[in-house]
């Protein structure tokens, strides 16, 4: 089986039980994620062939974390170990109006200090048929950045599908690289973009609004100005509050604009990784439906990762295939 | 004081805390279950003599579920011991549209194994004035349905109130017998018909829609069928998802046909065993109050049960009737 | 820095996790309480100077109460030793119609037997700048009610502002002191009143309605009753159920009558405390703001507590803030 | 089946897991304790009809209480309930020189109120063949020595075996009443003493030592002055910290002396209430066999309470026997 | 990497934590277990190449089962899957003179269905080089017995080493096969057995004592009797009480005797696993050193597996490499 | 008061319950630790007044670090606040022959950052009558290195005692410093030392043995080089195993040779912090009382640290005070 390509670090995530607070409960309960992994864990419980690449600690903790992620049958041998610590983040879950506040312990970690020479991209990437990539790990480290756009080069070259998810986050790219410059680079490499207005106007210096003609004009200038991208899958989220959001999507692919409803997630669970859950649903999606029904698996899959604590969305087809098929009223499956 | 008796399996119910799933967490929490169990304790809190007559391991497993049974006062004295494990069934919990998931150990169990003779009916019945049994039971097996029968018959030669919860529960009923055949048996002895018109339906071979209208034919029907049948009571779920359900009932004894307003349960806590609350509130309903007071503490009483865990219902009879008097808001009881 | 002072009973707080019963679990969580301390920690938490003056038990029970206290920042440098048990309240937290249950063992604690002696009111109040105190204590024994007012008259005397929350709790209110004319006694030292139509038409023998008009007739005719008092600040709780509630709050300061709107708390986690950290919102607020955006932080407050476990607000100020600018979507902070 | 019968008080049991101090973990567990209802439980376990009779708090705790009891089929139909809250014990569990360090709140406890008409002695006692009593509950207030010695005047009078454990502890006594007085009218309404040098030389005023020869004479003397007593048995700890002591026991019964030789138990888990599971195996033996087997049984049985947590003795008669056979080394039980 | 192949139950292992009963906490926790699966998963840990043949149930039971697996690095590609439930095994573990009580619930497992026809052996033994077998299969069911059979064939055909541990459990053994018989086949495959004088007694019918020149006398004749068998390992374990245990080993390979010192393992954590952490030793040791220095391996494995909770031996080559040469006293390694 | 000053790192250490590893279990607990921070908090147990002066992170795990300190009493005025995590451990308990497993976090973490313009020391040490250091901060970075030197400094010329616990730990020291030129550097500042044989060989380049013969002239030789030190204690363990340990102590003051006796630990709980539990009762029992009865206090205080979960000594002066009276039985504080 063709295999997905995931890069990016892996991070212990640690948080107190339910909405307590570090000071409340010295209790609390780890995990492990990143935005690149959480994609690839989702996908092979679609059931999909997927490798994950990453430097991680060689002590009992990267031990830990390369056993967490084999649990999910992701392939795990192409992660590197290191002398760094795992990158730890820490987590206190909020609700109703009150936000999620998180504190990373990243910036020395093992997957920063990667660099090219570490990764053997060319055996990494023998089975490969999809490669999926985060504006996160640019934003790390020169290391990383280099590594990354290594990879994407000669997955391209190799003709795999370049998925790019290159949400900025202004607190990273500390390091001295220019964010915009990057992102520009490594789309050049990429052929689906997942992402909106903000992402879209980030990276071509424009305004457009919100609105969906605004989307499809400023789709269409993003893949003028990046030939190699052919589709543009945007996910919308309206937050009532920390508790109690919705879940759309919109897509341009060139030729065809569409959307989806409004699912209602009205009692979340942990509200983390349900934008990469998005970004395996359309993986998945695009590998075995049209763009359309690949954007609504994408968006059950999300709104379903709101009901799972954690990084990682642990449903399987079937129970996205129910969501897309209006069975939103959560009866019993015995 | 006069006793309720019950009949059936008790299962070991195990399942992650919260909304996590086994893949999650390694620790776990159980408690014991069984529809005509949840019945029986659920009577005992709201002061109730009560019996329940089974057949557990006896093993630690059915000496934890024979005192877990005591705790609430409901006599285990007619409960045999087999060689046989008890039951299990593992389950986790959904939320907003991701459904629960259970999963069954039970066809080669204690109750399973169960066959007429282990059954002192005539010993176990001798306080009775109410017997309560559901189409759980003898979907199990031969031995369950023939010693369920032989204890129906029994009840009603002594002139005891039969309640029937016949739901028909297809990935039961795998031992050989028609369910259809063996639950118009049963009904023969039954008094109180606990069920709504997808149960009438199944027995009548029927085809009534949800009106009100069809549901009064279609208990007039069953009652002249079941010629022993005196009150039709059909409780009704609106589902907005997994987290968010609104509950109602109606009936019909032959004269007066009535109907409860919808109670909005907007925070589910645990919807298992919310049915059994229903059953267990009409049961001592019918006891103290008119049919209509009796299906109004009914509702509440299965409205109650979705903010506890577990497959039991905690509330008691002030409780109950706090809801009915419609002090809902959750106000501070100190 | 100047402080506030508050006096109060140091309650341990036990009840089960989530949901559950007592009976459902034999693992429970402690915290400790007390509706003057709540005020307390909550200030601390918005970096104010505080003391809090109690008697607590001199076993490990009391030094760990004391631990409690002192994480906060609260100065424990008061709280006198006594041979009798801390007062306990053990807790049910109920959801949807299911209200939340106390129950107390509190009537013979190391704070019901204190008594005027064993206070240092000229030490304690050294650097007060305002005093706090709630109808909770004057309630619960007469050395209680007596070292309330000795140590309130001192306040006034040394020109500290005082703030009064004249709960009545009927439960309480064993020990002969008539609650009416005890509260009036204490009113006369106070010059912020913390309490709405129930309160006034208590002290007063009135008989106002709920209505914005009645407020401020209600109030003006408090404030000429007792001269002292400056301002009264209602909050105005309306409850869905037990596990959804609005909040809002309206005040009249003689010259100028304000509300606010309603802050939709969907989700509750806990809501005991919730209006001891509006009282505490309220004075920090009017140290650092005009009487409106007191009272808006006041409120904002009390809806951030309903979302931490436990009785003490954990929000600082900058949380605060970030609900009355409109940030209340729950947006993640990294 | 003829019962046995106890009276003393339930105390709930609050503990910080393993060897947690309450500083370090607001997670605790609860039991239900008090040494009569230790040794009533312990009693239901080896297949005894037993009955305990106390005074508990109306509340949930008590409703707790009351099911805890219930679980182990200890009869609960003579239990009262009262408006005072339940007794309290709080416990660090010590390790290796650590001592285990308690904390009470029991001095106005639900059972320390109860006087003589609260209890219906001639019907609690209808069926009674033991009664069981310690030197605790005439300890705790006038109205418990009152009741209890109505009791124990009855079931002498219907010729009731009655065991003693006049535990002397000074830490309680602080009602007014001599302890020794109390104790030695107690005494002459019992059969069975089961106590060692020290509560010997307690009631007697003496100075013997603790050589068997001196605890032959003490017992003689002893049985010279109270008539009624016939069997003197003597449970002897050697500890060589907290968490590794020796237990043996020794016997006189006007005849014969015998001793068992030291149970070695190296890794204690839980001491509370091992000389209660002394107690009960002591009555239980016998009634079941000969004054040695029954001193044996008792040791056994004790030596067992310590691998359990909590106050009770979880074992039942086939753990105790495997013990007096020598089965010592723990060999899985499948 | 040529492949280790072990083939047999998977059981679900479900007990409270520490040394509490299920009637006493309903928080428990479960792994992973079944003797052949902990063979396999512990020489993972050496860093051997490992595949584990069984059947788990289809639910989320068994997808929870082979990802615990799969965390440990063991190929799950020849597992297949059931309509059956997993099978199950309820622990409560003893203390000092307390035995460890185990219940199960095997006997109509997904395992105990496995019949020849659903395990292509040919493609599961392709990388094969060693085949491990123990005595609890072949007493499961018919099925189970054929199944490893044919298996054994297989890989004796194909040059595998094939290790036995023809544990032989009476308890077992209910579906009609002969044990002896059964295990005299089986043997016939086998080249290295592991186990001592009751399991030589058992299938020579013979009466050797404990004694080393027994023990020789024992092996000799099993080689003879079975040619296929070259080398004889023997655990010996000294018992004090279920806390406190000694191990060594000794070995006859027809030219040479040795034996080890004992290993004091004065604190068990978790006894459970410890004979499969001594055979995987044992295979991991035979491919890397002779032996006696594969004896020492295995001893000092099978004496760490005593400080891990579970069924598994979570320890490395350099954990056990580091008490063969001496390092015993447990100092920190960071 | 006069103040002890103790300046280092504030970890955050992170373990799973028991034995279990992190792979066994996602649920873990946290404590904060350093060995200078132990100290501090132990001597604050024992009534003293202490301030501990570190950089922490300004994030909500800062935050809690902060309250941990401040729940024991220990002031927390001079703690700066810092950009980077605070330092992290995470450790595995072991047993029996297996070790505790550490691995760090700390390398860049806030307290790495430190440099001497970031502590006002002539501030921080205007209360100071005594400052104690370690071997582990001036190997953390050349900043702490520096820091602590200029405390060291201006705290000999303010005539406050110093006591030095100058632990070699070679993993650290990786930021270029010679880790002896530092050790020398630091003991020319300081009045006690705290260490054996081996910190003294260390600084010396001797190469004594470890009997007394060779620890007084060692101390000695120590004395003559450092002529500020006044005092040398040696504590030296014995290790059994992981579980069992045994501690004593011995001193060389210049005059007078002291040795305590074996403390024997049978059933260590953690025995993390142990030596900063010693270094602590010595700095309180230096200011109490004779060098001989310091270091008994000292001894007794290391033994009780072995029964507390944590890197903190929970003892206070009267629980240290009845182990060196010999009351080393455990028997219970009631």
């Amino acid at each position: 089986m063709k295999q997905i390509i995931t890069f990016g670090e892996v991070l212990l995530r640690i948080s107190p039980r339910g909405n307590k607070t570090f000071m409340q409960s010295n209790n609390v309960e780890f995990y492990f994620g990143g935005t690149e992994l959480n994609v690839s864990i989702s996908i092979a419980n679609f059931g999909g062939s997927v490798k994950h690449i990453s430097a991680v600690s060689e002590d009992f903790i990267g031990d830990t974390a390369i056993s967490y992620i084999r649990k999910f049958g992701v392939s795990t041998s192409s992660i590197v170990r290191s002398k760094r610590p795992l990158g730890v983040y820490f987590l206190e879950v909020g609700a109703v109006m009150r936000p999620s506040k998180i504190s990373y312990n990243r910036s020395h970690s093992s997957f920063s200090q990667i660099i090219p020479s570490m990764v053997d991209w060319d055996k990494a990437l023998r089975k490969g048929i999809w490669m999926h990539w985060t504006g996160i790990t640019p934003a790390l480290s020169q290391g990383a950045y280099d590594t990354l756009k290594e990879g994407l080069k000669l997955a391209r070259e190799k003709g795999l599908t370049v998925s790019a998810d290159p949400t900025y986050r202004s607190g990273l790219w500390t390091y001295g690289q220019d964010a915009k410059t990057a992102l520009i680079e490594l789309l050049h490499y990429s052929t689906v973009f997942i992402g909106g207005i903000n992402e879209i106007n980030e990276v071509l210096g424009t305004n457009y609004s919100y609105s969906n003609e605004d989307f499809i004009k400023a789709s269409q200038q993003l893949m003028e100005t990046f030939p190699s991208i052919e589709k543009v899958f945007d996910k919308i989220r309206t937050a009532l509050n920390a508790s109690w959001h919705k879940i759309r999507a919109r897509m341009w692919n060139g030729r065809e604009f569409r959307e989806t409803e409004d699912l209602d997630i009205t009692h979340i669970v942990d509200r983390i990784g349900t934008g990469d859950a998005f970004a395996a649903g359309l993986i998945h999606g695009l590998q075995h439906y049209d763009d359309y029904k690949a954007m609504l698996f994408a968006s059950a899959a999300c709104a379903l990762k709101h009901t799972y604590e954690g990084d990682v969305n642990h449903s399987n087809v079937d129970d996205v295939v129910k969501i897309i098929e209006g069975n939103i009223s959560g009866r019993f499956i015995r």
